[in-house]
């Protein structure tokens, strides 16, 4: 395709369009409710989006919610070039940050300089995990899993091998960026013990 | 679970989450960019969310972006129990309409009262297509199944017997929503016929 030189920025725009279609093809660990089958990036994507619009109150006071779901839209996109990593292997997410950090010079760079900066902060704004934006968009992202397997006798859980305490750690950052849903999140660890879909240590 | 009375709100903002999880289930009739597999509605709604993200400045002066995603995140899941309609179906198009709306009466109404008419009004706006914002909305909905077929040798064009006059009627929605967007669609419209992607009529 050719374009005058005044449609550079939506040749930069489409291309970047066509490259986070990919998102679609990385498969998380993590299944649909149901547990029919794996999860992709994209879907996941959309979403921990809709779980903002709807959960927007419980989110601290004054929290930009639509900066929250633009966060959660973009958060995954350095996963075409980086995969998913699960987050109970904890050396893995280590080595991942350096390259999740090239992924997202390579991806949102694709963009003309102003949008490829706004995504880039974006992401790493949800990296930080600093402002209340962040800590609530981290908390979506860290409780989908959990409803999941809550919903799906233990998936994930007991497939790898994971305890009631390494769940209950990663507790802390939905606490953070909500106490309401950090306090739900451990309600239903609790019944997930009591049912026997995950185990204690 | 149980939840004491204060805690309705978020029983029904759950109920409302785990039913939309079932949107990663509704397969439509377009592919992924490379053609692999069709696409699920809660991938498409990603996506689109994604490109009205990065085409924001096609879109009209003073455009409220941030409810063009919103709209765009909430616009298939009636498709939960309506199921996806092929465009080029007149007839089914039609068709569509009273069961879309009570879909939407259904699963807009398992949220909390203010919430489900939040929701509602924002797909009702979406499906009138009068406010600037959901004319944008439905023109990033349109054109990105243009940019599969396009990337795809015809995809579901050649698939389905559509023509190009067929897909150039369509196109009008895409022009009221964004112009450019519009010259970009007949452009590759175009491309496709002239590569023997797209037959004429």
């Amino acid at each position: 395709m050719t374009f005058p030189p005044e449609q550079d920025r939506l040749r930069a725009q489409l291309t970047f369009a066509v490259e986070i279609d990919k998102l679609r093809r990385v498969v998380r660990r993590n299944t649909l409710l149901d547990g029919s089958r794996r999860e992709n990036d994209a879907e996941h994507s959309w979403y921990v989006g809709m779980l903002a619009m709807i959960l927007a109150e419980h989110a601290p006071p004054g929290t930009d919610l639509d900066r929250v779901i633009a966060m959660l839209l973009v958060h995954d996109i350095v996963e075409i070039d980086a995969g998913d990593t699960f987050i109970y292997d904890d050396g893995a997410v280590e080595a991942q940050l350096g390259i999740e950090r090239e992924a997202a010079d390579r991806i949102f760079g694709l963009l003309p300089g102003d949008q490829a900066e706004r995504l880039r902060a974006l992401w790493d704004e949800f990296e930080e995990r600093k402002t209340p934006e962040a800590k609530f968009a981290k908390a979506l992202d860290r409780i989908a899993p959990i409803m999941a397997n809550h919903h799906n006798e233990g998936g994930t859980w007991s497939l790898f091998k994971v305890t009631a305490e390494q769940v209950l750690e990663k507790v802390k950052i939905i606490e953070e960026g909500s106490p309401t849903l950090g306090s739900y999140a451990v309600e239903i660890i609790e019944l997930s013990v009591s049912r026997g879909h995950l185990a204690r240590a």
